[in-house]
């Protein structure tokens, strides 16, 4: 019989499933869309039979999975199993998702932890984290999630809202952030906050090869900048210097804190590759106290598009005695 | 038979030693003179010495010892249990503490940590921390050290230099921290900064009191600082707000990264009072994301000058299986 787990990224769009050996090793994976109008209880059937589906296309029985993970956005009672709400699915309000599954599953356990602490854990578990027992992730996307490990284990906090680490302030009284506060990371180095940034420079009048894409597209995207980054214009280098810098400045602040051995990006900002990742680094060894250098690695996440599944089956892993 | 934990704070000074119940409870205590000098085989021979007279002062037995705890500047391997050297104990080096102290104990178990953290562990059992998970402390004094409780236990990171919340940068590219780095909240908010900033601005020809201070006793104390604001002095008022909205920035920082349900202020900056205490809530309410206003406690550590035997005795007992 083979030890099976299931790793589930319930997205407002889609559902994606995995079903991965206790290597974690990925067998085979599917996606169907979520259809989250529909109510909790049609998405949480769909969510099974899905399961049922992938095992038995893989000739893999109900009875060789261990347990399930499901990872999805906040806010969420983790602990207790209950998506509070959610934004992209208005229905789901109080569902007691992991229980709802766990008995469509045949009382196989289920795990359940929000989508930034599952990527890490992901990422940590056979990903750009693997090998270290102490790691910080950051994910780079339209706002910036986060994730740390300590000692091998999630830093939940008091009330499950740890690793909220877009929200570090790193210029008081700075950029206003999406949040409320001022100066948070998220405001400088997001995907979002990197294209604003470009933009409000070329609006302000900065020379910049990306002032044609603004006035023929209507907007800047922190693609763009990347693209121009890479064909040699100022501007592009400036502002990915910024982004850099807050990111950088981050990273020295979590040394402190937690004291990772390494520090993982993720999301799609890491596409812009090695010159940011390169600039990332020069920063933190510029800003950061001697004595610290060179003591964390500073590195890209590895797992990719698959890092939702394969980090809720991490989660339903660990969650094993 | 008694249950007895022994906490010991080694200074370069003295050595302060107590004598704890089960709960924690202080039954006696004592200090000698380090006389560091000698070297460490003395050194650790006179606190096995003395805590053999304490226990039997106190009509103990050393078999009624379950396990004794030391906290220490750092740094240190404290996981192995060797002080690697001190600034205030120049002799020590690579020094098995731990070992040579559990074989003068008898072979009773002997726990080991810095300084900070023991005094956090301390205000975390029965201080200013007792009730709660997740904790986050500081200790404001020449410098600014730290500790954190996540889920019950100290946060050590990879390398065991975790919660070395002094150095995290608040004012990027700011003042000049005595580690090297610009704009670290200790550079700001310490006893020793809080001094220097009013000495600067007194030298710049700001109009205060404190002036009179500087002209007659050469230099400004923290504690003058705090004299002259409850005087009513504006400069005093100004160089407090900025060493409390220094430490706000930091702790709203902490609330999204390890998210505690307090934070403990130590050190003997707290003689400042409700003042600085005030201070420090009203930023941090100004500058957090309306969503998490109200879920963290600001408050003053409660044990005082016996928070290092306090912290070490619960160091030892937290240690037992």
């Amino acid at each position: 019989m083979s030890e099976i787990f299931i790793g589930i990224d319930l997205g407002g769009t889609n559902i994606k499933i995995g079903c991965f050996d206790s290597q974690l090793n990925l067998i085979s994976k599917t996606a169907v869309a979520t259809e989250a109008d529909m109510g909790p209880e049609v998405v949480i059937d769909k969510m099974a039979q899905t399961v049922e589906k992938l095992l038995a296309d893989s000739n893999l029985s109900p009875q060789d999975v261990v347990a399930a993970g499901i990872g999805t956005p906040g806010p969420a009672k983790y602990s207790e199993g209950i998506i509070i709400k959610s934004t992209n699915m208005p229905k789901f309000k109080n569902v007691p998702i992991r229980q709802m599954l766990s008995e469509k599953l045949g009382g196989k356990p289920v795990s359940f932890d929000n989508d930034a602490n599952v990527a890490c854990l992901g990422e940590y578990a056979v990903g750009a984290g693997k090998g270290v027992n102490n790691m910080v992730f950051f994910t780079l996307g339209t706002g910036i999630g986060g994730g740390i490990i300590n000692d091998g284990k999630l830093v939940h906090g008091c009330g499950e809202n740890a690793a909220e680490l877009g929200h570090i302030i790193i210029y008081p009284d700075g950029r206003k952030c999406n949040c409320g506060q001022k100066g948070c990371v998220e405001a400088y180095a997001s995907a979002d906050s990197t294209a604003r940034r470009a933009t409000e420079a070329v609006e302000a009048g900065a020379q910049s090869s990306l002032k044609k894409v603004l006035d023929e597209k209507g907007k800047i995207t922190s693609k763009d900048v990347y693209e121009h980054l890479a064909a040699g214009d100022e501007l592009a280098k400036q502002i990915t210097d910024g982004t850099a810098k807050a990111l950088a400045l981050t990273c020295i602040n979590m040394l402190h804190i937690t004291e990772p051995k390494r520090i993982v990006f993720a999301g799609g900002m890491i596409a812009a590759g090695d010159v940011l990742l390169n600039r990332i680094r020069d920063y933190f060894n510029e800003h950061i106290w001697t004595l610290k250098k060179e003591t964390v690695q500073i590195v890209f996440a590895t797992l990719g598009e698959d890092a939702g599944i394969i980090g809720a089956a991490a989660l339903a892993k660990q969650a094993q005695p």
